[in-house]
């Protein structure tokens, strides 16, 4: 579709209850005030609008509340169509079992296309204005996916998924075609979306070989690209990768001498569960970010996270589905459940860990992650102008209860029948 | 309402994707058949109607799911006006941050009847069919709870609390004034109800004195009444009862000693986190229900409460929401938390107790907690006819899944927009 660009866009407001964590320690609470988008960013927070912005178009959302869009870090749009399915055992075997034989589908662009369409129309009506997504090793499916989420406003990085060792014989490629077609994917993919774009994916160290992740750094060198994938897991594949790379000092260690760790372009990890001092110190020093999916890794038994560790030591952490791991788009339960299980964690493995507070993990659905796309995820002056308009009235309180209160009930309560508008860099995309 | 003895009512016919799970270890299921229901209980499934069936009503529900009727076996109706809100403390804060004062609202009747009402329509929209109902320690507020309760068609069991020690000045009962006004609405309410029926409710050992729990035993078993309350869910309160009652194996030999463990009537106690050894010997030998608490065990950071365990030495065990512990009335909710937390207990605690099934889980919300009002959770011929029909069509599948995926989808992705009808004691209730 045709777009303006941002220097046209009108200048606007929104009013409501504005709320949102410039930090991870509190809400900021903003009750009837005005939210001013000037070229797709936030220009202020204001009580009174100021007479230079007299005559903009201004929506009053009555009593909704507003806050920051959220950034899903980590999802497989390939695997939404099984998603609440299949749980039932460990990652290593769950992979087998259940993810690569519906992966391998894709390569049928008529599966691809029906299936695409229910993850992307879900994603538009969710909570999340942002998302890091893995595709699968189809380079068609995985263009055809992009341009279904171009057309929503949403923006994303989209990756084709690299997997040549250690992968089913249906659902693997040579060294040199994963490296071919991820190149021409790439070139095809760089230029072609406004919203949407390519992000080097290889799926984890098993299922790469050197080749490919030598490759692979060539191309992100090339093209500066940035790259996510899986890291520290689970315990089977922590022991495999130490059996693959067996001089490696960490998991990460091994994406790191490929030039696939923060080491150019800006990475992102999920789980990291069981990172060690020595790899914790190394995705801190390669500011690579940390996609934690508590759904996800207690559905696959995986284990918890030390969260509280990452944010002391100055890590970045969002928060991802991880669909089909995870079952859930929602950022609410993705909220909701990184504070349920860092309970978990104080209580059942290290009570030095305090459990994540309410706003601490409301920071990391959007600012935290909402950081890897840049100035995202916050309602200071300069952010894009990522929000969502959030309506309880699905849940009647017998006493009126603050905007914070209420967002907490959201949390916990709410589902996709709460989004009354979504707006993605200054452009309403929902509602 | 009036309503016709059970001898009098129709026999009539469901038709629809029968699922159900007569033992805990997998699904039976009848795609496609009848579940026959004559005098309120079920007759048997069908495929083919027999002759003798000749022109009862049938309700065909085409693509249905038809499962037996859950058990809420612990809810506390008073806490559900602030639920999803305040879970940043563990137990005995909680109860004097914000339970406690919420409670004592209930002593003002306007506001138990609008808070009270929230919870009734609610609790008629979710999955559940039968219900153990924790009131607070007013009697006449209670007895509005249990007429309130009475229309809906449910079967509950409801209690008012007795409280004479430990608690805050404004929700305190003398010991003279519990027992005297706990024997009143008891004698009001026994016979009062077709549905309903009341149940003692000890708060917890901490907040009732010997004199009180002596009291209450004698009211059992003056009246043979059940009894519910809760037991040993948090360290420290487990340590209160210890300094209380030093003189004790267990938190559960104080309810024991007192008559109200199991001795006389049917006794049911939430939680049991903590219970050691010889508790859980205490649970077994007299036969006394655990109501499994997982979503509320996690927000009030008590613990990981070891079912598999439970159910390897017999014990009998069902779930509860412990709303307002707990923020969800969904029983789908309550049964894919008892799986996730199982898993995070084989990860992190004990890798001897294997997490729990997907049918272990669904048994316990069923025929598990079911028990304790009878022949009741399944569909076996001789129970009760409680029975949800249920429809997944807002999840649509890109192929055909079997009434087990269906269900497994329901219970991860539901809520209460899927319930098309309710059926209790073979009464359509909703829908």
């Amino acid at each position: 579709m045709a777009r303006m660009p941002n220097s046209l866009m009108k200048t606007f407001a929104l009013k409501g209850n504005l709320l949102y964590t410039p930090g991870p320690s509190c809400f900021e609470s903003f009750p009837g005030h005005y939210l001013v988008c000037e070229d797709g960013h936030v220009a202020g927070i204001f009580d009174i609008l100021p007479a230079r912005y007299d005559g903009i178009a201004v929506e009053d959302t009555g009593g909704a509340l507003i806050v920051p869009g959220m950034t899903d870090l980590h999802v497989h749009a390939p695997q939404y169509a099984f998603r609440g399915l299949g749980m039932d055992m460990e990652l290593l075997d769950w992979l087998r079992a259940y993810t690569f034989p519906e992966e391998a589908r894709y390569g049928d662009m008529n599966y691809a296309e029906r299936a695409y369409r229910q993850f992307v129309d879900d994603l538009k009506r969710s909570t999340a204005t942002r998302a890091c997504i893995f595709g699968t090793i189809h380079a068609e499916a995985t263009l055809l996916l992009m341009r279904m989420l171009e057309e929503t406003g949403l923006v994303a990085m989209v990756g084709k998924v690299n997997m040549d060792a250690n992968s089913p014989d249906d659902y693997v490629e040579t060294t040199a075609d994963s490296l071919a077609e991820t190149e021409a994917w790439v070139r095809r993919s760089l230029s072609a979306f406004r919203n949407v774009s390519p992000i080097l994916t290889p799926r984890f160290v098993p299922s790469c070989s050197a080749s490919l992740m030598t490759g692979l750094g060539s191309l992100q060198r090339k093209y500066g690209l940035p790259v996510q994938s899986h890291l520290s897991e689970n315990p089977g594949e922590v022991a495999w990768v130490r059996s693959l790379f067996p001089d490696s000092t960490c998991y990460g260690a091994v994406y790191d001498r490929f030039g696939l760790f923060g080491n150019g372009g800006p990475t992102v990890m999920a789980h990291c569960i069981y990172s060690t001092d020595a790899e914790m110190a190394l995705l801190r020093e390669r500011g690579v970010f940390v996609a934690h999916c508590p759904q996800s890794n207690v559905n696959l038994s995986s284990g918890i996270a030390p969260v509280r560790k990452y944010l002391e030591n100055g890590l970045s952490v969002g928060l991802g589905s991880d669909i089909a791991g995870g079952y859930s788009l929602s950022g609410f339960r993705a909220v909701a459940d990184a504070v349920s299980v860092s309970r978990l964690y104080w209580r059942l493995v290290d009570d030095s860990c305090k459990p994540l507070t309410l706003p601490e993990a409301f920071y990391m659905a959007t600012k935290g992650g909402g950081a890897f796309f840049g100035r995202v995820g916050s309602f200071e002056a300069g952010y894009e102008f990522d929000a969502l308009v959030l309506d309880d009235a699905l849940w009647p309180s017998l006493r009126p209860l603050a905007p914070e209160k209420r967002l907490e009930r959201l949390v916990y309560l709410g589902d996709e029948r709460c989004l009354r508008q979504k707006y993605v860099q200054g452009r309403k995309i929902f509602g």
